[in-house]
């Protein structure tokens, strides 16, 4: 008798799982189920629907070559039997079966399996207050709901939308509905800063500036009480401090994973849910797979368990867990998985963002003693007329020098999630050193990189840092100084030419002083005595370079890490 | 008395070891010497000088600040003094002195030094033929020679340009001159393609087809024998097959190592040319470094010396060896480097190139069981709108499944660079897998990646051809079985959707079935019996399916690795 595999989900692991399993293996009888109406969809794309880029909503379930994935595609042409509008009610994992229930028609009965496949995906978090079932209300976790916001966007019904939450798929969701429809969008977050536990303060600002170009309000640190509607439909959204207009409220609150059902069964989970695998993808029952959205992956540099909710997560483990329900790799057997380092982009309104591994907070919250520094360089040869500055902060261990994590935001996205891959490899399959960084050997010409690329300059200002021949202070400490001149007995020493440089000393003559790196030697006795003294320049490396000479002198000062491309990014004017 | 630091050289390692080693130690005397006239200058730059990109030669030389990078500058700025033209004729290394000549002046002397630093660089290949000495015969070894090129353009004096060799220069002023002044621009190189050391047949040809895109031709297997000219100027290349015209000839055969004065003192060198250094990037002799162009470095993985004359290893090398004569880093102590490689990138006319580690023919030099395979997707997900067709080849160890490198080609040289500088951190601190690569957590979002990315998929269908469930073979080998197709009893099955498989199956009635995935099971049984079967789709994974829907009826085939996408990129026609 054929081996019997069920999938329940059908979104993104089981699709490919299914499709795996059968390019491997002709004679399993593969079925799999949903609960919802449409599968194997890039639910990832929808903001991108929204924002009008991808034109029609079936785009994203569409082959390459244009062909629904339906439940006829996967019959037809994968051999794969679905069965949507299907619910998995529970799994009874000694007798291998699982009982379903038809949402059609109520029928409840029981499937067989040999192996299971668990891609049950993850819900959005929804707090349960007054008026979340108003109408255009939602989330964005199924098509449905994205065509719903579109369509209402494309009768002219919208004029102020409330994104609540501030994670990737809201702030994508700002900027498509601000860009594309020209809606006033605010986004409310809890927490104080733009994604808290992927970036560090000096790049949240400069994404929040970025929202800021489309007009994008960002509230931090405010919590929503309630929604009020005018005939079923939202119109205001209450906060503990405001009351806001909004024609639509979306919930981006992040997801949870869905392991109910797994956790129902007897499965190990996560005590705050997210299934647990072993490196097979197997659950704690060896016939049950689970991957994607619905498990918890060890972090490999933080080695604690993280949720991951990541399509493209899904598809790798998708694969794996199709070759090892398949009976494993032909020739290399069962395939495994070593975890994750926790690697992101996001396109923005003027720029990306991106990251891998920890920020320095995530670093120290998983007991390192990290410390953390933003750099900005061009992203390409300073000569190339088509660049980008680009921001990259490095993470590290300041005992070992280790590198435990880097973020970054420039223009240029695809430059971006160059180096920052180069470092998710790295923290994948090494524990790399700021030497190493440093050494990274990336592909080097003119129109594509830097002959020092911002990567290796990461690390070496890391380097000079930790080594104590740099002193650099983040922006926000720089503002800081700046804001509290009249207190704090700083002097602002600007090491840009002199045409950029004595705007400010002109404006500023009793704090901002113009001293170009060229002469600086010659003028460094005019510095005040007795005063504390704060470098700035375009990017850091000439304030860098004064602050050297200045110490020969036997003085100490900081340097404004990033300089005023930094500040610039992150909408700071003098 | 302070400790003497002489450094030969003053383009890219000097400057960057002087500044370094002045940024550490304000004491020691750091001298630097050069030939030149031009010091501290992007020499990679001159080509994107040659095409306009970059308007101003000196911009070459110039800080980001457009400051020029002169002996006054080193002098005034950054405390190290600078001799230009003078020459090193040799090195007493057990006196520690460097003899030297005024070449302004012939006066000869001698510098002592306590540490030196061998920067010398590498020179142009010139093949000792007849009428080198011709006008506008150079390489582009230098800025002046990129100036007399550039103003022999804007003068309107070339009409034909003649570039002997292949290299990443050679094509990269081929494009130069191409694109911006229109000229008739000719390659000619002795070895069967284009960069045979760094990218496969595929690839190759991709290149070429990508040159040929501006009109420049590519001769291969020829050898130059004369250059002749009138009046002293260059009017026309002799190979050994033809004789071309050309008001301007331009050498970019490779350079060697300048390592004569090294090997004169002793120090031990490659018997081809190149210093040996260790860790530390010491020569034999340990108060005497070298790095950048001058130097060979071990290959990570084939474990072989390797001159790699890059900008951006010359770097990398005097950040360290700057270091390093300064006593070692404050906190770390002295800093190592461990090996090189091979990452590289171009910009050619409608793409770029990149790749890293080994090619499959490198590979098996190497002594590796070696295969690759070339892939076809788009660099980001395939419902956005903006996205190109990537090639990316992987090269692997057939028997332990160990990546030896990566090769690319792709129309976003950004989005190029990501997936090879990705692979490149793999093989340069690790021994990666095709597990790993098909496991490598590189950062996603739609608009920048795909779910399953181009570099994970490479590594998926290498696995699926060393599992034996895909049998691939190169666009050339697809090619070569169409054009015997008369006698080798093939027929070609194009699973793309009928609309496009069905104009070549009108054409070529006899041998081309258009069998879209879509419903091949259903027709599977018509395809003929007793005739051997080459499949083909768009970029190669609809063939996969149907190469193993057939194979479960007991059949056999090739499938065309990169599909229809490959053949175009090398302008292959049917």
């Amino acid at each position: 008798m054929a081996k019997k595999v069920l999938i329940i989900g059908a979104v993104a692991l089981g699709p490919k799982a299914a499709a795996r399993c059968r390019r491997l293996d002709s004679n399993i009888e593969i079925l799999m189920i949903d609960q919802g109406n449409f599968i194997s969809y890039g639910g990832c794309g929808m903001p991108f629907y929204l924002s009008g880029e991808v034109d029609n909503v079936h785009a994203l379930r569409q082959t390459s070559a244009h062909v629904n994935r339906d439940p006829d595609f996967f019959n037809d042409v994968k051999n794969v039997e679905v069965r949507i509008h299907t619910k998995a009610l529970s799994i009874q994992k000694e007798d291998k079966t699982v009982s379903v229930e038809n949402l059609d028609t109520g029928e409840k009965y029981d499937i067989a399996y040999d192996e299971l496949v668990l891609g049950t995906g993850s819900s959005p978090i929804i707090p349960q207050i007054p008026g979340i079932n108003l109408q255009n209300v939602c989330a964005i976790s199924c098509l449905e709901e994205a065509m719903s916001i579109r369509e209402n966007c494309a009768k002219s019904k919208l004029e102020n939308v409330v994104i609540i939450g501030g994670g990737f798929t809201g702030m994508e969701v700002a900027v498509a509905l601000a860009d594309m429809w020209s809606l006033k969008c605010t986004l409310i977050k809890r927490s104080p800063r733009l994604l808290p536990s992927l970036i560090s303060e000096t790049i949240s600002e400069m994404v929040r500036h970025d929202l800021g170009s489309l007009g994008i309000d960002v509230i931090s640190e405010e919590e929503v009480l309630e929604l009020r509607g005018e005939n079923g439909e939202v119109k205001e959204v209450i906060t503990s401090k405001r009351t806001l207009k909004a024609e639509q409220v979306i919930f981006a609150m992040g997801v949870k994973p869905n392991s109910e059902i797994a956790q129902k069964a007897g499965l190990d989970c996560n005590p705050r849910g997210g299934i647990r695998v072993n490196e097979y993808l197997q659950s704690s029952h060896p016939h049950i797979y689970a991957g994607g959205d619905c498990v918890v992956m060890k972090n490999i540099i933080s080695g604690k368990e993280q949720h991951l909710p990541m399509g493209s997560l899904a598809n790798r483990h998708g694969r794996i867990i199709g070759t090892n329900v398949a009976g494993g790799n032909p020739v290399c057997g069962m395939e495994t998985f070593n975890g994750v380092v926790g690697s992101w982009c996001m396109k923005l309104a003027k720029g990306s963002a991106s990251g891998t591994g920890l920020t320095v907070d995530e670093a120290k919250k998983a007991g390192f003693d990290a410390m953390s520094v933003n750099v900005e360089q061009l992203d390409r040869a300073h000569f190339y007329p088509e660049k980008d500055m680009m921001t990259l902060e490095v993470t590290v261990d300041k005992k070992t020098r280790r590198v435990l994590g880097m973020q970054g935001y420039c223009a240029n996205g695809d430059a971006l999630k160059a180096r920052i891959d180069t470092v998710a490899a790295m923290l994948q399959f090494s524990k790399p050193t700021l030497n190493d960084l440093s050494n990274v050997e990336v592909a080097y010409s003119p129109p594509l990189a830097s002959a020092m690329d911002v990567i290796n300059t990461a690390a070496n200002v890391a380097d000079n840092v930790l080594s104590g021949v740099h002193n650099a202070i983040s922006p926000a400490q720089f503002v800081e100084l700046w804001e509290q001149r009249e207190n704090n007995n700083y002097i602002f020493v600007d090491s840009r030419p002199a045409k950029a440089s004595q705007i400010l000393a002109e404006k500023y003559p009793d704090y901002w002083y113009s001293m170009p790196l060229e002469g600086f030697d010659k003028v460094i006795s005019k510095l005040p005595q007795g005063k504390n003294i704060a470098f700035i320049c375009n990017s850091g490396t000439r304030a860098y370079e004064c602050q050297r000479k200045l110490k020969r002198t036997g003085r100490d000062s900081v340097n404004s890490a990033g300089g005023m491309q930094a500040m610039k990014k992150r909408g700071q004017e003098f």
